[in-house]
């Protein structure tokens, strides 16, 4: 494929944060020279925000945000920027609308995604439910949030839908996992008709083995919404090490085919970022960088990911698609 | 209630295996004098025979066993029999004929349960797919098996299947597990319009706290196929206490709610039966008493329970389904 | 010493159980030929009956067992016996009277010690209080049991009292635990001036080294209440070793000293008794010889251990008390 | 109540440390701009010098310091200053005078807590006695000190006196543990009346639900002496969550009744503070704020709380004791 | 091959322990009836006799037993016996001829096998020196034992000579391990010109894959000297899983190439034996099977294998080494 | 002895790499002011480069340096340098010449360290086969490097070799370990009269008391090629302390005996270097300081250290071997 042929879907969005790559950079992906983007305490009561949803919306964009408070209690608040870099976080914290107390009764939430498919937002996010599982909702304006069935059962986690129905179903990445500090986890592929009932369950793809890339070694999860390209769904992942001073939290990116997402064409052996800064390796979870959203424009090829660092604040780091897509097939593992 | 009002669904069953109660016996459950009813090398080239499935079929009976072979590969084999108590098990593995190579490719099988619905007659089994899950199948003949979608994502296991649609759905009970020996597992209900996607996810019920019930204080599944009674659908499950030795597999009884069987009327503190024969505490897995068939005759309230026995052979316990509900009832925890 | 200069106190006691050694036999104690003395089922609603204990009362016996019923919830019950041999157990479980019910609420109840001190029997027993730790009361009559203050903060498990006041306080030995299978333990001794403020905590043993005596290595605990003798008081514990497939529960026996029982004069290098008979290898917790209570008469020198069965059944042991001192000098490892 | 309502009890001591909250900061406690206050290396063989207890002494301060050594070896220093804030650290570590050579050989001791009582300041610290349990000292002049008998058999840490006999008895705190890295730990309340034995043991506070207050969801201990105010004993504690990556220490608040301490009247949900600044997330034990000792005003409602940091150095941190208490009673999780 | 072709290398042993196949048996492998044929008391200080090793001596046999104590300490005895079942074996323990005191100080030894090469008997064992490794040793007479240099760093177990030189030099298989209960292990081959110095260290099989062969998919180590044949070396190797209640031992056949022994060329994947009778199902480590030695005639095909049965006592099975080759080739999971 | 007796063997090194005691310093080693002396991002590829051996090498320096790369795989690099701390490492990782493909198959390389024996230069270090093995090799002009066969089986690491003969044979260090976080690991040492069998093994020591020493009372293993000093082998060694954040790494010296070197005749209590630098304490591993070679002038006793720093950078520490030797000998705690 030359350059110029690729296709990337998405609307246009020239307004989207972005700072050119430094001089003498040779990094696929680097970092906005502001973060952390998002304080810690950006409102009064959060003691960290972080894993974090936004998307375009109307002229400006909105997001939905994990803010731990103080008393470590993991809760989503909504937000709304005009340039998605200073944000007006809500202080009191999301609550949704659901019909069947059962499933609307709050426990916990956390490490949100957000969805536009056809005509509205779907958050996914994981749902405190006798365990982790993949909450599921739907707005249309960020103000009113439909909570619809959990998609699975418990124990799961990063749920990530496409956004865009496949073989005439929504679709789903998922990270069944367990009731503790998971310490494996590979990606699954779902799909439903009707965001009610979910099946036809794939594996997607396992952590690496050790020798081929440590970084994603114990556990891997899906991070933003998939993008689609002419190349396949690029997906930016996140990957765990486990060292002997526990948990490291990398992000490289991988092509799933178009037609059959659990079919890994392209899987990046090296990282596109690891916790390297003082505000990666330092905070609530020491060495996590945690992507779980992105803005990209498809005429420029721009993508900007907003990414957790150290569960304490959040970051943002910007690269090329085309080239993304060029570091992922030329260092790919598979 | 007065016991005569009881009401048990179910086709008549007069001729299934019967004993009555030894003299001098006070317990709920008596254990049949030929056990265990299937030894472990019934077939030559089996290591064990238990955790298996029996439904009355034709003038007889029919059955999915699980049989381990010496390579200690867990299998299913198909067998039947004229009094469900003498079995002529099918020296070669069962085959499911599968479309999609992706589910159909054999890993492992093991635990499964026979259920008949409408006109056929379903068999889930924990089924190897990246871990543990629970498989799903039909026939209508017991010769040809067809192998449909997993029902969940991994991990899961003792998926066990309502005789009858509820709420206009299928409805399956199972167990979301981890990738080992699971020392933690709540049993679940969902629901599915398809038999492909499934939804709905509600939790039914936890251990019981070691104080209140310490035999199934760790980990609690669902084992035969649920038997509708007009006090509730009649649950027959296992737990398990872990003791310094490991686990002990026990098995109890509970009454859920016709129409909302997440809801548990009534739970047994007594277990019905624990491991205490020889061929219960020694064996492949000592301490294990696990049942995943019953057969049961609505008039005479009879019923006979098939349960592994340490993982090695097979064993039959009988009871009068009244006096199961009222020691249920009577010792509820809940 | 020589044998005959051995003073061994306590009431004489002609009548208690006795078998000879059994011809042939070259150990230092044997089982009683009729194990297990006390079935696991000798009450209605008894899953087991072990780790008990025993006293002569008035022209019989009197024991407070452990019952575990079949919600395998931990339980005392009072029994009586013309012979020590045939139990007369209650049906309904031991209630304490306490005047504070933050004390007296009855969460579980194990492994109990009765010890007569004075005018009145002291019972101990592992006592859930947000934790094991050592309940205390006394009784005149094995009707009316008054419960008093736990002498400890949890963890604490095996807590036995001596048979007087040493130094003019009460004595007890404990074994210090955590919260779960603990797989590690000392033996420690305390004294209290009032049964209710407990200090003077001294370490007396540690598990052997591998190397010395396996059987002892993991942890130790005291057994029946120690008997006073010439030589020191002469104590029973058990020593567990860890194998790759569990716990198991042998013991042995050590003589401390009179004035200072902390410290320890000899200790036996080979065990008294190892799980070795079906009862002992087989049942609820294979593998386990449990001794919590000893009948003795000086005249005669005898001693019958009680001791619990694979935590399911109440096994007896015979021996010579001089025998079992010589033994321990002899092959003692300190 | 109203704020002026409130009664502190304490000598007054309008020189202590104190810094104005800075402006902006709308915290119920700020952290001294000059911190850490007390560096690792403030004695040529210290590794580090954290979790410590000052107290008023004459004109000026005294202190007992955990000061680690280059073998990283646990010893107490005493110090003294006349600011509380310039320390002069005593080179040659703390030798406690004992008759009783048992209990008086020193293994290790560390977390030191300074209590003064009637007529001398009594001393207790995490000792080593065949594992850990709370050591007790006494001094008039911080000088000599003599040890008294261990409080409680091991495993114990966190033992923290309260300034004032309760119900005619000595009064003590506690944190039941086990001989490792304690991943569980309730706080308890326990009575002397002559500081030798010790008893009616009562539990106060366990580890809040994950869902509630995370921060203290592992385990907790009592921090510095409380404070007796009109409101009950102000209890500064510290609380544990175990991160993927290790254990996160933080502090908050609770009001204990007066008269039985052990009866929990508020607790705060939100901590007061949490590992957020270098010297605290990054040391030999990142992430932890661990809070010893406390100095208090009562005119002035001032409180200087004295914390270790990243078990290295020691910070201090300011607030107002009623500011506190209202916190702690808006914010309650009882 | 043509069954008669088949060559056997070893010396003719007409004589030595047999029984033929019981009618209606279809094993491969069947038991001695009169198992177990070593009791666990056969000497009077001991605990258990088990894991040892037989070979031809003079004109009947000679064995090195692992006799532990009722200290469980673990021992190695010399005995002798006419006919290869009745055993007279020694009270006193094997003490070794050393003349470097670090490497003769005797800590524990077990699991021996005894090879003859050329003109001596050499010993390997399971020694103690700072964690298990290599011991060696040889003699001409089974009354002096000459210790060698250990022939590995720790932490291995299971050293297994081969009867002859490989490529000129001495040869060994191992088992790698760690210091306690390893839930790993590998067979290693290495070699060593002169039994002091081992190297060229290869790595011959792993555990099975779960889905393969589940009974060796935990670790696995090499059993009795490898038998020459045409066919290639025959190994018996235990084989271990981890059930929920602990490993399971049994064991199984290969075929190693003769000239490189670390090139597997056949591999059963059933076991040959496992354990289910309750002599090899109770005891001190229940549900082991763990061969250490074989005798075998070269003309009749006969072998027999002395098994270790519980870690409790000592069995003997027997098999024709013509069907184990060719039960071995059929079922191979290589 | 006096300070001027002491003989140190080794080249001259007069313009190895050096900075004076920074004033007030009272530290035996001080660290570089420029440290990190070689970044993670050196060459292109690198993640970080840490844990490396550097040796005077024709006019200049060469080293063999661990480079992990962006995928997190260890791998070694060859760098060359005029002053030692400016460095030219190659972008293209190491490749060992074997002529056995079993031996000479690449699966991962770390931690090496090289020793110049007799005429050419060893490289030891953590070689993947079957897991961590050590890996040999041997080049005379860091172009060619020859690979010869692994010393020892796995597990195992830091094989560190004498530099010259010792009893006529080659001699190495090593720490047999596990197959993952090894959390034990003592010092053994190995003999090799061909650089190709091992043996002679002998135990040099164990982690030390966590009452003594507690920065090594976990794991140790050997740094550095040890110097020849008339006082005996001084050995700079790591130590690891298990905090409940994980491994705190720092690191200590002794002294072996020259013809016995698993004699130890003296070893530091305290630590000479533990982190304490945001460099060592943040990073991809935090909290390690791991050195693996050290250059030194015997003229003017000089010696630095080259040493990992969080697995991902690479740090310098002077001294003085003199000043070494004595705080060896005063804070022994042999």
């Amino acid at each position: 494929m030359s350059k110029s042929d690729l296709i990337i879907k998405g609307d246009s969005l020239p307004g989207m944060p972005w700072e050119d790559r430094p001089q003498g950079c040779k990094e696929v992906m680097w970092r906005f020279s502001k973060n952390p983007v998002i304080p810690r305490n950006i409102i009064p009561t959060s003691n960290s925000v972080f894993n974090s949803a936004v998307v375009p919306f109307k002229d400006g964009y909105a997001g939905v945000f994990r803010c731990d408070d103080t008393n470590r209690r993991m809760r989503l608040h909504v937000g709304f920027s005009k340039d998605a870099i200073h944000w007006d976080i809500k202080e009191t914290k999301l609550e949704f609308v659901c019909d069947d107390q059962e499933i609307g009764n709050f426990v916990y939430a956390y490490d949100p995604r957000v969805c536009f498919i056809e005509d509205r937002y779907y958050v996914t996010w994981c749902n405190g439910y006798h365990g982790p599982t993949i909450g599921v909702a739907y707005t249309f304006d960020f103000e009113t949030f439909h909570q619809l069935e959990n998609a699975y059962l418990p124990f799961n986690r990063n749920g990530v839908m496409f956004p865009r129905k496949i073989n005439g179903n929504y679709a789903m990445l998922s990270r069944p996992s367990d009731n503790g500090h998971t310490p494996f986890g590979d990606i699954f592929y779902s799909e439903s008709p009707d965001m009610c009932f979910w099946g036809k369950h794939r594996h997607v793809m396992s952590p690496a083995p050790f020798e081929d890339s440590a970084w994603q070694c114990t556990k891997i999860g899906a991070g933003p919404i998939p993008i689609e390209t002419s190349e396949g769904w690029l997906l930016i992942y996140h990957g765990v090490l486990h060292s002997c001073n526990g948990f490291v939290y990398s992000f490289g990116s991988a092509l799933l085919d178009l037609d059959q997402p659990w079919k890994v064409k392209f899987r990046s052996g090296p990282y596109l970022l690891s916790p390297q800064k003082d505000y990666e390796c330092m905070g609530d979870v020491p060495n996590v960088v945690f992507p779980c959203a992105a803005l990209h424009d498809p005429e420029t090829k721009r993508i900007a990911v907003y990414y957790g660092c150290a569960d304490t604040v959040t970051g943002l780091a910007f690269g090329y698609i085309d080239e993304i897509i060029e570091f992922t097939k030329k260092h790919s593992i598979i």
